[in-house]
């Protein structure tokens, strides 16, 4: 359809240059285009806290270096390849946390591309099917993907607050449409950051009934404005006991370890509590599990059906991060910030403040 | 219905005189018979592995001694109650882990009386709901219980081994019938113990591809010959392996501690692992639960329908635990030998043997 057109491949990047080091600039070309792929130039993208678990290499997987960190995408299409059907020039495209999959599993045929049997292709820190390239993320001026993993923007969308809804967004709105989540459902979030409070906003204007779970006391009024109907302190306990068998379905985004013991009690008989966080091992007595006939589970974003429905539902209802922009030559401060929890929600890179050029980022 | 008949409530049983103490004769009134109880001559009464639990006091509840373990009961009505109307005199009857419980709540009017929000009046070690004195098990001559708590077997059921179905059967029936599962289906059974063979036999028995996972390689023909169809040493990793993203439903019953990591691969996409051995905490590493979307839950025997269900389906398909007849004073050998794992597959105690009557059990 779209003709293609000419765009040059040089990129401006941040990258960690060692396991723990810090983001310093990098430049590099990204592939030629490929008959389905289309260029993107990124003009926002979100910092996640699975980009700080990445520099540490938490989970010890073999990482390539340099590596830029960040999938939570917003930009325009500049070029696209020969046979890209599905956009043209100039359309507004997010890109997640996964760029490509096998296509042919039961769960790809399902459009659950992103419990691919053959594992997901992440958006960094994982190589590409075809010629075996580490990708590269987000902390980058320009992306280059098939047209499969580039959904393009719903008529009307903030684009300057989108990306963080591509892993954010999708992880907490994913389970909510699993499960069905509307009016009559009561929905439990634990932990109202980056996540969490996407997952209040989305629960709201689901018509369900929120009650938001935060061991910041300080943040109720806070959490109140994001549209939570309760919210309670879970240092609280006399709050935590008049929760019991309430909850339909729990969205614990916390990434720290913790046990579930005394929030798993607040769940129905028979209800879900969905752990988001990667926080460390789960762990939980039994009895809790038992006596409700509870179901304990979790989910890894979504895949594409999850991604336009999420889409087309924080587009028709305006459903944004809170976002603090920041510069690129910010994140690594950001970073910092982010672990300590000193963002309210989530820090959004602005591509147009410039990249650092030196060695100064 | 049934004319009440005169009885006599005297009542020989084993009890434990203190924590952790060898079970020693002890000779009890039953309760005169309230409007709705029936008295039970008991026949049979099977050993649990929960009844070392409650020896040990290993939940460290207020318990009042002496105690009468035992909660699977075989036996016949000898007297009812002015107001019983589903029973009779002479009726063989099966009593199982609970003898009460509100009547009232959503779990009870749905007949999952185990659920009830006011909890399940336990057997033995636990309150009666009316006058508040403790419930005493079935390691006993006698037992007097509400109609509503006294299961009448099917006709044909072979009493001699039906007891244990009243524990160990409904915990692992119970969830095979909550999710559905027949032909196509495949079941794993972790541990192939008291409540392993028997989830082997029912899940084989409900047309399921059965796949038995054991620690004991040296089983594996006994096993084979329970029903099931595979058999998996789960110290075999590359067996393990190739079992990866096949069980629909999980039963673990294995009753130690363990972590479910490795097993939890073998769960399909959007599978079950239900663990019912009560065997610490639940300890499993999120990424195995997240890539597939995986569900862990846990249930506790099941309510009034789903003890129907299982006597029915039992009787009719010959289904009745492997059993190891003992006589009362040979129980606290029996229990030692439980706890090692020295029995294929339960201890029934037949009470026709004649209870000891010095201190010598």
């Amino acid at each position: 359809m779209a003709a293609s057109t000419t765009y040059s491949p040089e990129t401006q990047a941040l990258a960690v240059y060692e396991k723990d080091g810090p983001l310093r600039p990098y430049t590099f070309s990204r592939r030629e285009l490929r008959a389905n792929d289309v260029a993107v130039r990124i003009r926002y993208s979100g910092v996640c806290h699975t980009d700080i678990h990445n520099i540490r290499n938490a989970n010890g997987w073999p990482l390539t270096y340099p590596m830029v960190p960040g999938h939570e995408i917003a930009g325009d299409v500049v070029a696209v390849g020969p046979a890209v059907s599905t956009l043209s020039v100039g359309d507004p495209v997010l890109i997640g946390v996964q760029v490509d999959s096998c296509r042919e599993c039961e769960r790809c045929r399902e459009q659950l591309e992103i419990y691919c049997v053959e594992f997901p292709i992440g958006t960094y820190a994982s190589r590409d099917r075809v010629d075996g390239t580490p990708t590269q993320g987000g902390f980058s001026s320009l992306y280059v993907v098939d047209e499969s993993f580039a959904f393009r923007a719903p008529e009307g969308m903030d684009m300057s607050r989108a990306a963080p809804l591509m892993c954010a967004g999708v992880t907490v709105f994913a389970p909510l449409r699993q499960w069905r989540i509307g009016p009559g459902s009561t929905v439990g979030v634990v932990g109202i950051g980056g996540l969490g409070h996407l997952a209040v906003k989305y629960a709201q204007a689901l018509g369900a009934h929120v009650v938001a779970f935060t061991s910041s006391a300080s943040k109720t009024d806070e959490i109140l404005a994001l549209g939570a109907h309760e919210v309670v302190h879970t240092k609280d306990a006399a709050r935590l006991q008049a929760q019991a068998g309430k909850i339909d379905l729990m969205l614990d985004t916390v990434s720290a370890p913790h046990r579930l013991d005394e929030l798993m009690w607040t769940v129905k008989f028979d209800g879900v509590y969905s752990t988001l966080g990667a926080a460390g091992r789960i762990d939980v007595d039994p009895i809790a599990v038992m006596l409700g006939r509870r179901k304990v589970t979790s989910s890894g974003g979504g895949g594409s059906a999850d991604i336009r429905a999420m889409l087309a539902f924080s587009a028709a209802h305006g459903i944004y991060p809170e976002v603090e922009f920041i510069s690129p030559g910010y994140v690594n401060t950001a970073l910092e910030r982010l672990e300590r929890g000193d963002v309210r929600y989530r820090f959004v890179i602005d591509m147009a403040r410039g990249f650092p050029t030196g060695k100064e980022a």
